[in-house]
């Protein structure tokens, strides 16, 4: 199945568009597992039996894990999700980008090593840099559009001026690049920043019902109702909403899974109070 | 000593500005090394041992170890250049760019974990995705300006129009930028792909000394001559010229790490051709 057509059922199964981003900090871990062998397997695991029915994706950072030397334990983490939760989609996010004899390396990391249904890819270097990514025709590939943080707006927000077109912002440019030219596997999403609603609502009516993963919804404090609104599709999905600090460490104690669990459930209602045609499932 | 003050050192006791690219490919490995546990390491080991002293840094490209969940062999390889050859600068290409807690991640994974000396990255997430890694004030930050792809042309070409100002190309645009804002600890470079000597020689005289990492030169078809003249600085250094398979895979057969040190050679004294001050050390 494509990867489109995954989060699709993904989205239907679990009547939600959230998203958890497994970062695992171990100074932010309860004492009880702030060491130990497993000890970031032991967390995710615990966050994801915790979460599981309230999420349409999971979403690891693979950055916090390859810090430590841990790839052992993201490859656990992917492997019992799959095996437990297999209805859900895994998101690699990793942000890659290089040459395309490069990205032909990363993009077998992403697929082949780790197994995972999507990665985010930076758009940085051009077509030849993403393709190797999007010949996976039944993988998603999430390209870098407006990013959540605040350094965003020192390339993305410039106007770009090119012969006989209206200016436009590089993240616009880049949004239509990806719908026209890099799109024909149907296997593109954008990242699209929580915290920009504006720019979400006008990406949308770009690129139609692309999926965007939207980041930053938690602890970056995207508003939830805006973003929901402006970046939903007319079924009321389109968006998978990313939130990682403010859920896995609601709590620094051993109840850390059942505080992730609390935090993910009003996350997700509050996502669905603003969700269109949405009114009878609440 | 910070790295550019290493860098400076390095051209200066190899009299050499190329460095050695390490993307091992087990596909073009010869079949005596095809297989088993550390056949990436040693393949590495006698690459470096046979051409230790005609470089100025090597450059280990992370997405062949992890597309293969090779880390070990890299943090050998690393070790092995950093045991064996101290004076050596060791460059991680990488091509991060992260929101700034998952970018200080990134960070320790290059600095702390494989403890190299430079790491490549990428500005499209602006400056807060780069600051944890400026902030290792003795590491150099190697920023991606106009890679050496051909999809390179697709979003660093294009011109920016800002209020006030004349249009730039983005590739400009992030050279002045790096170099009026990034670089407050003196750490950053860039990389300018060695198939563009025009937009070199342009970003030279932007940026002043500021060193390059200019890759592309071998399989990429970068022209020596063209691209020495574009870019040294008037000293005759300021430049990492970077070359991979056509090194690593001169020979499949066992005589690789021989062949690679003919054609590492050649391709020294090609670039010292055309270095200023350099006719008397011919």
């Amino acid at each position: 199945m494509s990867f489109i057509k995954q989060l699709q059922a993904s989205w239907q199964a679990s009547d939600s568009l959230l998203c958890v981003g497994l970062d695992p900090d171990l100074q932010r871990f309860p004492a009880s597992l702030a060491s130990g062998n497993d000890n970031i397997f032991s967390f995710n695991r615990a966050i994801i039996d915790a979460t599981h029915d309230l999420v349409c994706a999971y979403k690891p950072q693979i950055a916090y894990f390859s810090a430590l030397g841990a790839e052992r334990q993201l490859e656990q983490t992917i492997d019992y999700i799959k095996s437990s939760y297999p209805h859900i989609p895994v998101i690699l996010d990793a942000k890659r980008g290089d040459i395309g004899s490069t990205a032909t390396q990363y993009a077998r990391e992403a697929f082949v090593r780790y197994q995972v249904d999507a990665v985010t890819v930076n758009p940085y270097m051009g077509f030849d840099s993403v393709q190797p990514f999007l010949d996976y025709q039944d993988k998603g590939v999430i390209i870098l559009c407006k990013t959540s943080n605040s350094g965003a707006a020192q390339l993305q927000e410039l106007q770009l001026q090119r012969i006989g077109q209206d200016s436009e912002p590089v993240y616009e440019y880049i949004a239509r690049l990806v719908a026209k030219e890099w799109n024909f596997n149907h296997n593109c999403l954008l990242v699209m920043g929580a915290t920009w609603p504006q720019q979400v609502a006008r990406v949308r009516s770009i690129v139609g019902d692309m999926p965007f993963l939207v980041p930053g919804a938690g602890a970056q404090g995207g508003d939830i109702a805006s973003i929901v609104q402006a970046g939903q599709t007319v079924a009321g999905h389109g968006l998978v909403i990313s939130a990682s600090r403010s859920i896995l460490y609601a709590s620094a104690n051993d109840d850390f899974a059942e505080a992730a669990r609390t935090q993910a459930a009003a996350l997700k209602n509050a996502i669905n109070q603003h969700r269109n045609k949405h009114a009878t499932a609440l």
